[in-house]
């Protein structure tokens, strides 16, 4: 197995500006500690807990931001898509297309995702059973794709509460994919502000060193530099200033169990 | 609050012929009975669990066989819609139109619903608390259509297994939206049976009448000719020859809960 | 099927001043509306959430006081039991042994409470599936004694939360046991006030409903004269001043799914 | 934090002989690998899913095979205790008294064992969350024993199935005990075999890992010669020929994380 890749990036393209810096800082601090870094951004948050959420800035602006990125910086970036008509334009600039958990079981979209030829990441759904997504795989497969990732964000818990079951890490590497863990949305809680979904920041590092020693291809975390300010998922994203330490601390624990040290 | 609603039909709109006579049975059935039915079928499953389940008519020629249907047994009828593009062509013919549970948080799905003016039926997702579903309502009250019913069909327990959390019901209800009980869905074994979602038909009685003796504004209850021949939800449906006795059933209680008898 | 039982009292045994005028009370209702009532109250609560709770009047006074509740109103008497040294002791007054759902599968205290002969009423764990309760009615009735009761408190559903599963009666009466709804503790918080366990009153005629028209043998209710100031279980005990309604509307619903209206 | 502690042994001290076999091979690969080991075994099985379970060898013999193996390996040794009356004589010669996760919140029980003096591990209930294990604590600190350990082994999630949440040992560890995962009970299928409890082996590894790089003082786990003949837990013992890769793994893991590497 290769050496652990991040998927790192705001929850919402705020703006330009705001990409654009995000992008730049993100770069530096992957850089310091050698670490692989994707950039994700999600031009439209379609499923907020509420109608008055913000909700991106649009895909066709966000598209150029995207491009922008990626040949300033060099790197791969994601977005999550939520209509199949979106797919093949989205696919023009981005590396990789993200299925949204609610949306994993949606046969169009995955078909349409499946049918750019992109690397189609599908996240498991908070409903779904770990050995359920080896249908969900072979929608995207079975669709002549054979670049898929598969990804862990918890499981409902009772109420406005998700759990992570770290045995469906495995039981997903059994399809043959490569697994992410996605430590930001797995501290979710879902609803459980009221008016917006809830989140419990502090035990991002501890569920992503959990995953990383169980092994995991790549680990998923969204950042901010102000998470208390941000438009959605403040309350689970990730200082920018606590993002260097906690991926070097993975990277380590990467290493040791993948027997590089 | 008024008496008893039943909403029934096959899971899918298999063909033409099957859905008029399943249409003609309902009739006979509720006539005999002297209940109000409003007839469902989906034209589209678009959330199968693999990629070879049948799917159904599609939408131009279920529209034309709802027509028919209604014409001929002046039912309401309903069905359920996965694309904010399908809202308007199917609302020039359906009564009810339906957002499925994965569904119940994407917000254009649900504008564009509201926006045809039709009663929209919103079942809560297996993830969502049901105090949450008052945001879901008001993404639909809130884009002005006043004609929202809210639908409980189980929440996530575990894995492959949904249970009823019968308080759902008064707490939905603070909405001020009718509730609705889903007893066929509320059964599901959601990928329970590897490459299908199994089902627990002997449960879908015993679970509609505690709805309606907790206090509902209608029942919802998949039926069919031959259900283990049924293209999906065939483990969750009630045979046509048990219905009639079903309905006489939930009825009384229903009389006695609401202070009728 | 007989009609509704009704086991009712408060949770603690207090006082005996206190346990004659609730008994007095129950028997004043219940004499009013019609009903069977069996009268419980617990001697010792030995699971409080924290060490400071009050753990009611000891074994061998609540004896007395139970006998002469017994003498006074003709009752039937039921208290749980946790230890098997305590069983022979109880049985001497008491008609039904119940056994706690956290001990529910402890072998000695299912044994020794079979062999007093009396009736032996096991509540189902909050970690146990219906199904699993054979195993533990196994237990009774292979140690010689055929009275056994069975009831349903619900299960664990996520943190601080039970929800019931009302498929779990027509499961659990499979083994031929007449099956209890426990009204009270379905809708206990656990731990859910922090140092002590809340719970939501105003459901318990909620899921009562539900439980009897499912159908059972008889429901659980505890009551007091004022369950704000209650030493256990007060945010979930029904005020003496609501219980006769409830079991006219209860009982009502049962004549009706029993057949005898 | 000092380095991690193993809790090893047979879930049943089966006889004798087995118990100082165990005990002989459990010593020689602790040895070999540096690490620091307790013994573990249960004298008597009290919850046995059903009444035919096999119990163990009794309380008496036990103490003397333990005093054996202390004299002979120089282990520490634990035992689970499920009578307040047993704490003592248990105490006389087992270091570690533990308590059962049904019992965990059986108030005699808790007092009895603190009142040795002697180190209590408290098993987190299946029906717990983890903030509420303060409680717990508190009525052992609380008569005046801080010895304490708490012992993570999943909780409740849908039937027959448990779930680690990882959060759990950070939230427990705030009480100031060190904390232990349980990766053998962890992996339990309470009740999923019908008759008796199912386990599932080969994810011990995977969340013993886990909990390592989270970080604990010690893991938990059983071990037998033979663990398809083991009279119970035999599913989720790791057998004895796959233990020494498993500690020296884990070490491994903890001293990354502790930073001494």
């Amino acid at each position: 197995a290769g050496p652990l890749a991040f998927i790192l990036g705001p929850c919402q393209m705020e703006s330009r500006d705001h990409a654009l810096e995000m992008a730049a800082a993100i770069a530096e601090i992957t850089a310091a500690t050698g670490q692989r870094a994707v950039f994700k951004a999600s031009y439209d948050k379609a499923n907020r807990t509420s109608l008055s959420g913000a909700r991106g800035i649009g895909m066709a602006r966000a598209m150029e931001v995207f491009a922008e990125i990626k040949e300033k910086h060099g790197f791969a970036v994601l977005t999550d898509v939520h209509e199949a008509a979106h797919c093949a334009p989205v696919a023009e600039v981005c590396d990789i297309l993200q299925i949204p958990a609610f949306l994993c079981r949606q046969t169009d979209l995955l078909i349409a995702a499946a049918q750019t030829g992109r690397v189609v990441n599908v996240k498991k759904g908070q409903f779904l059973a770990p050995w359920d997504m080896k249908n969900v795989a072979a929608k995207i497969t079975g669709s002549g794709n054979p670049n898929l990732l598969l990804t862990e964000r918890g499981v409902s818990f009772g109420y406005n509460t998700l759990v992570t079951d770290f045995r469906a890490l495995p039981i997903m590497a059994e399809t043959g994919a490569p697994v992410i863990f996605d430590a930001t949305h797995s501290v979710q809680q879902p609803g459980g502000q009221g008016g917006s979904t809830g989140g419990q920041r502090e035990f991002v590092p501890v569920l992503a060193r959990a995953a990383v020693a169980v092994g995991v291809a790549g680990v998923f975390i969204e950042t901010h530099d102000d998470p208390d300010r941000a438009p959605s998922d403040g309350p689970n994203m990730v200082p920018l200033s606590e993002l260097g330490a906690l991926l070097t601390s993975l990277a380590a624990i990467d290493a040791l169990v993948k027997g590089r040290i």
